[in-house]
């Protein structure tokens, strides 16, 4: 794997079935990351560390995901001045995700944090490889080629009802 | 002024016109308290110094106040095992409070945030000085006092409209 | 079991799945509780009886659980000068757990409810032993220890992603 | 003025200029009552002899209105089996009227309360006027002319449309 | 069964599920009722003259359930000067119920609807059962004695637990 | 004018100020119109005989607005087999315009209401004048000009920015 | 088939289990219509194609659905000046439809999407026969039969329960 | 001005209000933008020349703000694979706010938009120029500055109300 430049980071073990897709997707772009539990909640110091020190180890982006009154995006945010994304995470005492969305999203200004959709790691691994591919050519082009990849899934689904009948695909 | 024993913070000097009835009901009830700016996401490390060395400085409950994504009281509460009562503040930027409430009141297990009413610093105020109490008969029974004028007021308004008719009480 | 100096009260038998984990928290902590079922709307005459004679008993704080339009936590509050925790449960006719969580938290001012999160009943017990532990330094050492339980178990979690790779942990 | 058969109640003096609306209401329908201020969480005593006296004082129906983490109308009906009505008042530290909306509405099974729209003292006045209807001819009939007043208002109002063009009803 | 002196009614035979809870309570109370289905959207010519004619048949007052937009509530209160007593039914395309309780509940002035909780169509009855009562001694006995039974069940698990302790009833 | 082919109704006088915005698109769309006030509430026999002759008349489309519990736009749509535009209104006793979108919208399967943005009364002159045109070649054309306006508006602004600087645009 | 007179779109393929609703209505009533995948979000320059070339193929109205940040029926409405009409569909991401509903419903001026419920497919369908009833007059007649074949069901339902006894219909 | 890297566009004038701070920031931290106005719903084919183009111009992030259902920055996300940040402005016709948010935020899988708080344009300036910074150093520099005088600003507040009391800070 090369070497780590985006850091995926999440409040508990449990957000792990959500964040993986930042990861898969960072697989299949070849962009290198660290990923690893870091709470902001029970461990504030670790996360202290972890958001000083990450630019010197060469991170140019963080995924941070969390659910509930989900702290951990903003004060990674506040602690660094690395780009941070934050990914709101239904869990399960959740009040329909809105406590996520809102503790992530609702930022003061000067500490921005680029907030996705409701368990949207996917579109955060995305996101990650867009900055990365901002200079770097190479990721650039395989991020073409994934929204071409998007463009022909639709348009084949779309060519199958189109001669078969919807019947045909539900 | 007594010793403090109650710590009151906030995110931003702008907070002051709702946390400031925390500290007038300490005042009230002869409780010694200190206040001040902490910023959880502009002086993250200010943050964590003020929380790691309340306990040591003689404070028994700590009352925070933060609008918008407010990450303050509930990053407090994991620095500290001192109770930590908070205050969801209704900021300019606010979607009408939801996300001060949600940000504050939805802390995940094992870290809570006594949490009060939107705007309600007096509550917390409140909350404060009945932590003390439970160990401080003084405390004690000035609470009940209060509560007792609190009764009597709504006594006196009740006689005045039942003695004088509803229209004279517009 | 030691003395009690803590309430759990709930408004039906059926919150008890949500409220035992305010017990099971006290338990582990070894602070005395006691814990039974008052209905502000069913039993309203009891609650008043129980809440004017908590203190009296030797009460310090008191944890109450209701759903939907939940008027224990409140009417508590407003019938004696101890501390009230209050959890919203979400009952199966909640909206959502909406209903509950406004009923306790927006408490008009004079009369506070320390309010946890939707369910958050371990919270409320975490909360009833700060209080318990603000004057007995037994208890305060006990959270210590539970705070620090936290921390390595979200250690010991990281460290076996980070060592074993983040597929290991699904 | 008749003797009175309907109560109508608020938390809060403040609410008074809502709750005059039930009061008009009844005078215009020649319906006797008493209007009087009882706080559910600064008088909890004074609520619990009020609802258990009404039916005693023959009153018939009771209308109740408070705001925020409104208690009144549902611990009113806990406390007495007579029609309870509740106004939910869209006081300053609302959060947009849905606290005091679910707090009255909400209630758990076995204890009813007739909820009426935010602010709807006039609706709760007509619906006490009702439920005296339902046994008492006179007010019946006051009933029905008064809504065929609704009906005549809105016909003028279509009518002079009709006839003049809408710009000159602006 | 006794002459029908509460009409219930409901916009389609899936909320019969929900709504045979107010027939089951006035079965319990012995006051006699009629039930039909009347939809306000699929049939409302059968609503109009189901609603004019309620009072000459002898009805006292209309219980009447509806789902998402629900307007039969509403639109019965437009047509009658009887009590309307109306019951949000969560239906399977509601959006959690939000669409059906405002479109019940919001009723604009001189029009009232007594709104009960989301699918609280057991309240609905009792309050049906309460205006019945207030001029009929029989049954307002009745609902004393039901409201003792709701008292007494409560104190029943209450005492057992006290006895047994709470790991009993779980 | 031309024979009027759009219904425009609402619920109260105090629509008028949103609802003539529909009025206004027609007139400069040339179709012909009739205004009126409706209530389904206060005059629901009104109602009825509006909505079942409208088609008669010649109305190829009704415009509906209300505020509220917003009844009017489904109730016609029920008497009706015409399009019926709803437009929700946020009036003075609504929760933040929610009740009337809800009421509008959430229609039953069988019965649909074609509903606007909160406020949208132009949106639904220009719904109705769509409906108009897909028969009627000469709006049609008046519709694309329209929507050419638009984009010229649009344009014109971005080139006054583009150069002069957006500061001259403030 | 006869020609197609309605487009029916979707954004994805898993929509279609909602959209066929419209489908299965159109048929009913014997209009023709085309039905295919289009998605905004990752065929944007397919989704232009369609808009501005759906008039000249014959199109008159077209029922457009998608769930999420719902862009495709209001940008499909801002290509073509034909009568778009918006289906919010649940979808599984959804934060319980309110994202799908909010951004279809809440058009600018001058851009109005004709809104129906959330997964309220069948009435799309419903509304775009209307739409073509206005100027058809064969479609205008099934589509009175249908709205009597609504009510006959209501009617029938509503008989068997009066005659047999509501038990008998659970 | 340097050559612009970083494109800001609005959908209306009315948004530049709010967006001008984008500008503002990129200003201070000698960023180069272009600024002007495209309308997703309005001039949707401008959109798609803007969007398609924009890389080739040299932009490496897009900064678009849209109020009510707003489609701008997920369009244009679905246009180009540079990232885009969006900024929900909270407009005259909004409900709340909560349209444009959940517009902007809940974009599907696949095509991600970088979500700031309501009204967030300055939070939006904040990240394009972190996304600049990742591969830019003396941008990095500078942000790095303008983080150190936000901290530099709480702790002068701090300093001067612990000093001269809170009352002089009012």
């Amino acid at each position: 794997m090369s070497k780590p430049v985006v850091g995926i980071i999440m409040g508990s073990q449990s957000d792990l079935r959500v964040m993986k897709e930042a990861a898969e997707f960072l697989d299949e772009m070849g962009v290198g990351y660290e990923l690893t539990i870091v709470s902001a909640h029970r461990t504030p110091l670790r996360m202290v560390e972890y958001a000083t020190n990450a630019r010197k180890r060469g991170i140019k982006a963080i995924v941070a995901g969390a659910g509930g009154a989900a702290h951990l995006p903003g004060m990674v945010a506040s602690l660094t001045s690395l780009p941070v994304i934050g990914v709101p995470v239904k869990s399960s005492n959740s009040i329909d995700g809105w406590d996520s969305v809102l503790s992530i999203l609702q930022m003061p200004s000067g500490v921005p944090v680029a907030t996705v959709a409701l368990d949207g790691a996917r579109n955060a691994g995305i996101l990650a490889a867009q900055i990365i591919g901002s200079s770097d050519k190479e990721v650039g082009k395989k991020l073409d080629k994934f929204k071409q990849s998007l463009q022909r899934k639709v348009e084949s689904a779309a060519k199958n009802i189109e001669s078969k009948g919807w019947q045909s695909a539900l």
